[in-house]
Parts: structure tokens; sequence; C-alpha cells
């Protein structure tokens, strides 16, 4: 199983952090300053056979964040006024044009999952830590079309303690007393389980990462990436859907790299994959990490990109299939697929099992469980069945363009 | 959290490994040639400021077990027939008595259970290894009474590798040879969902362990321990229940040591707890782990009165609850707490997520999941309500008698 992973999930903050390096790094090198030094510490607790050991618990204690306070209003920003960082504040800077595109992308999935609705309205709760950062998560519950969906976006500050960086430079960094490496990071992410058992699950999540320098490092670069993607998991195939999903998908890609599509595809498949049972969550999609080797400016508008296509990629299969007649079969079988989204969510997913260990806001991160799932002993469906279709698109994953 | 971990879990030759100390060896000792040894490599991803770091992934990949091939007959033992220990096919070895209580349990339970039913019956898998040992999974599925009962025994043979033996040693092996350690493991597991929401899950599991001595160091001692517990999981607290069941555990202990109940009863709240939700799974009981500083005899005693008792302590329960009327808000609170049961067994069951890992028999390890579950975004009891109380109760473990 590659080790290609990354924070799928929904709506915590913790879920913002990267917790896994790129599929092209897999052995650890640290690179000082950056992203990397986080994530390699994180790392360790994977990677035994690395020559010096970490204390992961010191850097892993230092990261619990703040208890989150519940708000009545949601601000204009969740952007810090003032931390010596002015330029942060600016409306150009790429922490408010990716904090504007988030929120923007949360109000217009919303509003296109309550029209298709016709009734049922997000609840929303909005939430602050007292060092900054906040975030704004909407539930929709046992609704006419979905029976659970999340749409959450969350703005965190942090602080990389000198361990973490100390560690990474290993020996060679006892002479050195370098100061707290801040970091930035903010994302949104979501995930819709429809009622009807033809109607797919869809989840999304994109999130952008900066470290500022050392305190007592001027001069030392800042360090940024993008993380994201986008992927559906049918209990039903559908192959015409399936087309249509992955087809937008491949259209944000292609508008800026060509080898987005098929190497981001190929990183979903590997990333959603459940070990135990040899089987993808779904049916795939697209999803990088760590990316950050393209120009800065180019990477937010294909995060834009990605982030907007999810209503043209989503509601049109959900309008389709809503409606349509089903038995107690399609809906035990539905549910059964549910069980695997919740082994994936809870084993795997790193942002999920990152964030429960520590201390994230629970009820975010969990909301991306279905309202409702099943578990039968040595369940095998009938070889040639609609439900061994999907199976086998699960264990052996397929070119759908 | 306590470290107080083990193997609760059902079913699966994996869950019979040990895989944490005892509560009161939070730091790490190597104990040469004991399961300690094992018990540490596995440790070892959780205790990263141990001084030597291990390599725990080759200790993995050698404990690997041989994929099991299904039989159509039971054995009439799993013990082997040679492998250069005659007295471990003895009728009257401590292997041989406890493969035999744990099948008579096996049987015992289950035709308890199908009493109780009238009618649905087990669903019965044997399977072995190719290098001796096996097991039978009985299932009971979509019954009048339960809703999904598993109950398991099985038969490990194993080996640890030398470097298991190397890496405990540190530095001051790297002169040694050893050979690789044999061990054995042989346990009952159990996790009964019933259908009516007040009417309880229960969990039991009993397990013995031991090690030979590595083939080069003859006379060095064979290590043994026992493991196990009865814990009950109910969605609603009907305190005469409760009262029976710990009762019956408390006279299961008091017979062989007035400080077991006590310290059994503690032992379960720890480890059954749920920490991003800082509440424990049920409502306890007895678990007790890597017990080897009592005779040998009365520990084997010990094991087969926990085991015969689990009968008594359950199935009265079930008999008043089975059909009592209920609403759908009763059966929704069952299925929150279902997710909660779910939540701790792929979080932090060792047993779940170490067999999970290393390749177990799935459907034997995951038959602990209920046949249903959910999850409702933020959901609330409200104060003094039943629902409340029982949450409270996980929260603020009590004393029952």
């Amino acid at each position: 199983m590659p080790t290609t992973t990354l924070l799928s999930v929904p709506s915590s903050s913790f879920t913002l952090f990267p917790l896994n390096s790129s599929p092209s790094s897999s052995s650890p090198t640290a690179i000082l300053l950056s992203n990397k030094v986080l994530k390699h510490r994180i790392q360790t607790k994977i990677v035994i056979f690395q020559r010096k050991p970490i204390k992961i618990g010191l850097v892993r204690a230092a990261m619990s964040l703040e208890k989150e306070t519940p708000e009545t209003e949601r601000p204009q920003t969740f952007l810090r006024e003032s931390d010596g960082h002015d330029e942060v504040i600016s409306p150009s800077s790429v922490r408010a044009r990716f904090e504007k595109m988030i929120r923007e992308a949360q109000d217009s999935v919303c509003e296109a999952i309550e029209a298709v609705e016709g009734g049922a309205k997000f609840k929303e709760d909005v939430w602050s830590r007292p060092g900054g950062g906040g975030g704004i998560s909407r539930v929709l519950q046992d609704g006419a079309v979905w029976e659970k969906a999340g749409v959450n976006v969350s703005v965190v500050y942090g602080v990389m303690p000198p361990e973490a960086y100390r560690a990474a430079k290993g020996a060679a960094a006892t002479d050195q007393k370098p100061g707290p490496v801040p970091f930035f990071a903010a994302g949104i992410s979501s995930v819709l389980h429809p009622k009807n058992p033809f109607a797919p699950t869809l989840h999304f999540n994109y999130r952008y990462f900066e470290t500022d320098a050392p305190k007592d490092a001027p001069g030392a670069p800042k360090q940024w990436w993008f993380g994201g993607g986008t992927d559906l998991t049918p209990a039903y195939i559908f192959e015409e859907d399936v087309k249509h999903f992955h087809s937008i998908q491949k259209s944000a890609c292609d508008k800026f790299e060509p080898t987005f599509y098929p190497r981001f595809k190929n990183w979903c498949d590997d990333y959603f994959y459940i070990k135990h049972r040899g089987e993808r969550r779904g049916l795939g999609g697209i999803f990088f990490d760590d990316l950050n080797d393209y120009d800065q400016e180019m990477l937010l508008s294909f995060a834009t990109e990605c982030a907007n296509s999810v209503v043209p990629a989503y509601i049109p299969i959900i309008e389709k299939r809503k409606n349509l007649p089903f038995t107690d079969q399609h809906k035990a079988w539905q549910q059964l697929r549910r069980g695997r989204y919740v082994e994936f969510n809870l084993v795997y997913d790193r942002g999920t099992t990152f964030g429960l260990k520590t201390g994230g806001r629970i009820e975010s991160i969990l909301v991306s469980l279905p309202l409702t799932a099943r578990w039968e002993y040595d369940h095998k469906p009938e070889e040639g069945s609609e439900e061994w279709k999907l199976l086998d698109a699960c264990i052996n994953p397929k070119e759908w363009i």
C-alpha cells in the first residue's frame, strides 16, 4: 500500500495538517522550515526504520490545539488582525484569497444542496479558538435527499515546537536554538451521504498550508503547499454517472496541467484503499497533496477550479438518481458499503485518526460518518450481480474516461 | 488514558497475541524469552520514548500468519501432533485443557443462545493453518433476539523471530545468535448484539499464551500468561441487571482472590475507554491481562470459572428484556451506542487494529461489529433522561455492587 495519504476528512481543523508525504518521497528527508518538518515528525509513528528516534509525544502534545469556543456570528474573516505579519491580512494575500474561496465554495455547495432538498436546511455552528482562527460547520441531517451532509471550513493557526525543528535536524542541531515555527492552515471539507442507494456519496476537501520562518531566523523562506481532492462513492455503478464525474475532474485538471488528472486519479485510488479488505472505498476521483512545485498562483486557481467543480460534477447525478425506486436489498447493500466507509475513515484516514488522537472538534471530524451503516458476517455478492460489479470496481480500479 | 489494553476482540487468531503490558508496567522492561519480548516489540509503535529503536516492521512481517484454509469438519483438537514437545498433546497439559475448556464454553454459550432464539441457528466456519492450529467461528445473524452473535475459538502457533529477541536485548545481544522462539496462543471470544434496545450487548474473551524456550537455549524457562474479561454494554440502564451482571463477575473472582474483582473491574473501565469521546463503551465488568504471577492451575481454574459464568450472568437479563416494547427513539439511541461500539473497536481495540494490520481472518475479527449502527451530528441526550443516565455512567464509571 502506498503511503500517499492525507487528510481527506472533513471539517476539523486538524484535518488541515499535512500528515504524510507525497508518493514520490516515501523515504524521509528532513527539509528545514518547510511543512515537511512537521510531516516527518508525525510520520515517525509509521516509519520506524529511520535512524534517529523522534520524541513524537512531545510534538503531538505541543500540537494539541486550544479548545474551541462556540460563536454566535460568522466573522468577516478568521485571519488574525496582527501577529507581526502584515501581509497576512491583506486581501491580496494567498491566505486571505484561499479563505474567501473556501467560504464561497461552502456557500455555493450548501445552496445547491438545499435547492435539491427543497425544504431541509443546514444547521450552522461557528467556533473560534483563543489564539485566532476558527471554523464554520454546516450539517444537514435526515433531509429528503441526503441522510447526512456536512460542509465545513476552518482556519487554524499553530506553532511547530522547536523540538520538531531540532528533531528534524538531528544531532547537528543540538548547538542551535531555533524559535518556534508558526504555521497557518485553512481548508474546506465535506461528505454528502444521500438516502437513495442509487445516489452516490461525495467527499471533497481542499486545503492550504503555510509556515513562517522561525522567529529567530529572519530571511529563512516561508513554505506553503496545497492539497485536496474530490471522490465519488456509489453503492451501484451507473457508468454514465461515473464517466460524468471523472470527466469534470479531468476538465478541471486539464485547464492547468495535462499530467494532473492521470496522476491525481491514481493517487486517489491509492489513498482510499481499505487494506484489510483489499478494496477501495469507492470509485475515486482526484487526490493530491503536498503540492508546491508549481506556481503558487496557478495552484490557488487550480484548487478554486476544483472546489467550483463540485456542484456540476455531483448535483446532476443526484437529480437523476434521488427518486429511483429501490428495494430493501438495494438499501442493505448501500448500508454495507457505508460500513466500509466507516472502516476507511476510522482505521486509515490520517486526518480522522490524527484528529481523534489530538483533540480536534470531534463532532466536526466524525460528521464524515454516515447516519447509518451495516456489517454482515462474510457477505459475498453473487458473481455478476450489480453489487458484485461495484465491488469488483473497488478491488480493481478502472479507467472511466 | 491508561495503557492497560489487550485483545478484547473476538475470534481472530490475532486477537490472542499479547499486545500490551499490565497497568503496573507502564514503562517498558524487556524480559527475555517471555511473552513480554513480543509485547514490547509491538508496543514500540506506541512507546516512542524508549531508548532503543526497534525494527517493528520486521517483527510484524514475520508475525503475519499463513492464510487460513476452510475445513469441512471440526477436528478433535487443534493441537499439533508433534513438534518436539511431547507434553503439548498430553491431555493433562495446560494447552490441551485450555483448548478443551474454550471449546466446551463455545458449545454451552451457543446452546444457550439458540435456546433463547427458539429457531435461529449458528452458522459454523472451521478453518486451519498449514503450520498447525485453526479455529471454529460461529455466527448467528438476524435472529429473533440477537441481530448478530459471534462466538469464536482459535488455537494458533507462531514463531517469534530472533530479531525480536535481539531487539529486546539491545546492543548486548549482538554477539548472540538465538534461535526463533515458538509460541502458542488459544482463546475464545464473543460479541452478542441483541435487537431489543433494552437488552444489552455482551462481550467476553478468554485466552492463554505460552512461549517455548529458544531452540538453542535448552533449559531456558517457558513463559505463559492468561488474559480475558467479560463486559456488558446496554443502551439503557436497568440497575438490577447491571448489579446482577457485576455480582456474578465478583463471585467468580472471589472464589480465587479477593483483590481480583476490584482490580479487574477498574482495569475493565480503563480499557474500554473511547478517549476522543471521554466515555467508556459500556458499563464494564472485568478485564485482566498478562496474568502469570499466580499459580498456573489456579489461573486455569479462574479462566474456566469466568467462561462458565457468561451464561448465568447474561442470559437471565436477556430473558427479562428481549420482549419489552420499545419506540423508534429507543432504537435510535441503541443504534447511536452501537456507533460508539464501532468507534471503540476500530480505533482503540488492540486486537482489532493489530488483526487488521497483520492480515488476520477479517470476517472473524469484524464479527464484533454490530449489524447496524448510527451516527448523528452533535447528539446530546436531554439532561436527566434515561439516555443521559446511560451516558453519565459511561463517562463516570460507577460501583455497581
